[in-house]
């Protein structure tokens, strides 16, 4: 059972880990994030390093290895739109 | 110290599900999905429903906790980028 549990988890950290790439690698390519929401990807990093610590805290590996890859690749989607919204107010003074 | 790794949990659990609330309400109000990602949003779909299931084969409350309320959201986001995807479709024909 312990083995079955740890597939699963394993299975969610692969699924919600890549489910990053595809948009990082959109927002990097296309560098349009207007659609994109600040607050989600501020709440959204924050989160990924808060499980990452609860990870490492609990020893538990499908967490720690997730939260350690959706911490990079939500970073790098964050640092866009904020680029985006600087760009956006430098427009506007 | 098992108070404090539960309280580390709850709060990455309320910082990564509300983060898709910013996008969960933008997409339902702005109905534009152009910049968001198809395969994203599948992937954290179909990923934060096995969380779902890891959170609870492993009695991990703030696990079924988050992943309860962000398959949710994320079906709201997935629903909505469907949508869009079949109506651009549908004006190809």
């Amino acid at each position: 059972m312990t083995h079955f549990i740890e597939s699963i988890g394993l299975l969610a950290a692969f699924l919600t880990t890549t489910a990053f790439f595809p948009q990082v690698i959109k927002t990097v390519k296309t560098k349009s994030t207007g659609d994109l929401s600040l607050p989600m990807y501020t709440l959204m990093f924050s989160g990924t390093v808060s499980w990452l610590i609860y990870g490492l805290l609990k020893s538990d590996l499908p967490i720690t290895l997730a939260n350690a890859i959706s911490s990079l690749a939500s970073f790098v989607i964050f640092y866009y739109k904020i680029r985006e919204v600087r760009a956006a107010k430098k427009k506007l003074v």
